[in-house]
């Protein structure tokens, strides 16, 4: 098993110039590999900086190169995008979409499976310089939920529905599904999005639970079990990514597909406002620029 | 029209002796109330204190009798829990039961209808004691969603669920309405939850909707509304209640029917960890308790 897997890329010019970055202890060599490549993003004549992560849980080292890879490429496709004059937070974005897409992530294509064997997602974008944000939570059947939370912090700045009503920054459940496609966003079959891996997976959980179950019925209906009982599936695995444009904004995003074995209906973190990322330009008050993208863990601070 | 309904009741052994504080102007008002009732709970051998909300909206001036009422109800009904021994978390649950049960609040019963004439609800609590938090989005089909939101925080309370999976604190839409039915909670058609004011309300709406997307089109297509058009239909009419308990403890909770057509899955702040409501007791750390329960606007913070 190995440890987060994150991977930076500062531009100078040339695409391939995104320096690997394979952190051995999570914590300690994200922060440290931040603080050499960002403490002033503009000082060499660089103007953009990327940086994403492919889940902070445990993955299983035969698949390190994918989640390498991964990284890799999401971090190219945000920094094609800034290269192209994106902002940061279309850069971010893009950069989750290759995250999400990838059927070894956590993260829309072969996320994990909940207690129904459906999968529901989780996931929210934080724009620095408007400090809009737009989430969504438990979203079936659309295979970047990250495109909906860009879509609806892209719809509330364009200001208020008619009659006077304030657009949504936050949909759940089948509404979310419905309004994604109402604005062009494509549904996905939900069979089409689980994997070999999060079937099996899905499966090999199921009898676990089921077993665990049979054995407290028969003790004392002990129904709980005790902390020291991990949840093996990875919990945590979210994906995220953050981003500083040419012009100096930040951007954050996060997404997730969840707990194995969750309820129906629950919404994690990611989907949180102030929990799964936060983005946040310097200004007269911050003399810092802030961009975070949560996995239970601070990923990264960036400083203007 | 008038402003925010506040109610606070200070246990001194007989029931009746709530003090109706009706606020003038909502902040100030429930500040001081706040500051003069709970410097010290416990200074004159009273040791519950209770505030309850009924929606920091506007309105109709016609009904003002019944908020004040149901306030009064609700707050009666926290500190009959407390004398008989009830935590806080007990007791501002039993207040919101009251709140939301009351056809005139934007919460439970009679809330606002969204746009496609549903009903769908958010609420959480928070225990100052274990710092523990339960909250459902979106949930339709629910008399009384405070109730789902307290199970959730007492579910999570009791630990891991088998095979070492976490049990959820936020659950939303039809994953939140089974969660509840399959915990005891009964289900309520959603045709019962409608009254014939949240009906009307509707029909009102969707004609001004219509009506203002009409004139739209016939213009240059200016989809969006200035922001001055404000929402008429009651805002932020979220309502809340903080207690203290006899130990000292403290909790918060807050429901709410949410905006008048929102669309479906919307999830409000009422929802949000860390945004709807806040109970923290004094520690090592803290010198004060606080209790929040927000409505866009600080409710209350109750020193220890």
């Amino acid at each position: 098993m190995i440890g987060l897997s994150n991977y930076a890329g500062v531009m100078e010019g040339v695409m391939n110039s995104a320096e690997e970055q394979q952190a051995s202890s999570p914590l300690t060599n994200s922060w440290s590999n931040k603080q050499e490549s960002s403490e002033n993003p503009k000082s060499n004549g660089v103007g953009g900086f990327v940086l994403v992560h492919a889940g902070a849980g445990y993955h299983s080292e035969s698949k390190a190169k994918e989640y390498k890879h991964v990284c890799k490429r999401a971090c190219q496709r945000a920094v094609a995008q800034l290269k192209a004059g994106a902002l940061a937070v279309e850069a971010v974005a893009a950069a989750l979409v290759e995250l999400e897409d990838s059927p070894f992530t956590n993260a829309g294509m072969g996320s994990n499976l909940n207690l129904s064997g459906e999968i529901e997602c989780d996931a929210s974008i934080m724009d620095g310089k408007s400090l809009h944000y737009g989430a969504v939570g438990a979203i079936s059947g659309i295979k970047n939920p990250v495109l909906v939370a860009n879509r609806l912090l892209n719809e509330a700045q364009k200001g208020k529905l008619s009659a006077g009503r304030i657009p949504p920054c936050f949909l759940v459940g089948r509404g979310a599904h419905d309004w994604a496609v109402s604005h062009g966003i494509p549904s996905c079959p939900s069979e089409k999005m689980a994997t070999k891996f999060s079937l099996s997976a899905y499966k090999r959980n199921k009898r676990k639970m089921e077993l665990a179950e049979t054995m407290e019925t028969g003790q004392t209906k002990k129904r709980r079990q005790s902390s020291e009982n991990g949840n093996s599936s990875g919990c945590l695995d979210t994906v995220g990514a953050v981003v500083v444009d040419l012009e100096g904004n930040v951007a954050a995003a996060v997404s997730s597909g969840g707990l194995a074995m969750k309820h129906s209906g629950r919404v994690g973190q990611a989907a949180h406002y102030g929990c799964g990322c936060w983005a946040e330009n310097a200004c007269n008050m911050n003399t810092y620029s802030t961009a975070v993208s949560t996995s239970g863990i601070r990923l990264c601070t960036l400083h203007k």
